[in-house]
């Protein structure tokens, strides 16, 4: 699933309202790519960290592969264990456009997930929203 | 080009001796694995920032697509600009084992893009060690 919808399971149960929610969200994906008019229709990614609910990062892991298997314009979706803490998911995504990822918020696949989702994460961090340039194992239109 | 080599570049450059450098790569990454036998033959990644001297972003970035371009078992290796901050990159690598991220050091364009980097690099993290469980846009035996 797209991390603006895991974002919203936190934002959920911790009792944010839905408008500053999606005040939240908006100012966080929008104004960097906004600001920069050049990079409109460069790929567009973003690297986060879950603290999962003791006990529950494999079941977590199973949400995110389910939702995340067939979204199109994903160029990359990484789900990996921190090496140290147990509790912790890394996702780093790559999609081919800003407008892809936000498309994905609507695939039936990622809508389903948020029940099972939002009882699982205990906290959710931005790391970085990132316009990625160059990669290995990109689709090769893009890694040029 | 991988990341215990541009880690090299900035600890060079800060003066840190060559057996306090060794020491801190061995120890970050190879704690995780070891301490953990069952992952051993897992996949391997890493998440880094780098601080950029101020206009040489786009020098780096070259830097990094001519020593990553051809690294045996690598997986993915996306080279991202933050999408906030002018001066940031962030590389997300995911190899097919540790060991071939080892092996990589040794390359000879690896090697080579040390003495390019050294002076291009204001600081460098290292985010997280992980091992990667799931993707799109990995190897198909390793995204199952």
């Amino acid at each position: 699933m797209c991390i603006q919808l895991i974002s919203a399971m936190v934002f959920d149960r911790l009792k944010i309202d839905r408008r500053t929610l999606l005040e939240y969200v908006g100012a966080a994906v929008f104004t960097p790519v906004l600001a920069n008019a050049e990079e409109a229709s460069s790929m567009w990614g973003m690297i986060a960290k879950m603290t999962i609910v003791p006990g529950k990062r494999d079941e977590m892991i199973d949400v995110l592969k389910q939702s995340a298997a067939d979204m199109p314009g994903c160029l990359s979706y990484v789900v990996a264990k921190d090496a140290a803490d147990a509790n912790t998911i890394w996702v780093t995504e790559v999609w081919d456009s800003m407008a892809s990822h936000d498309a994905s918020l609507a695939l039936p696949a990622v809508k389903n997930a948020i029940p099972r989702g939002k009882a699982l994460i205990a906290n959710f961090e931005r790391i970085a929203v990132t316009t990625p340039v160059w990669g290995v194992g990109l689709a090769a239109a893009h890694a040029q």
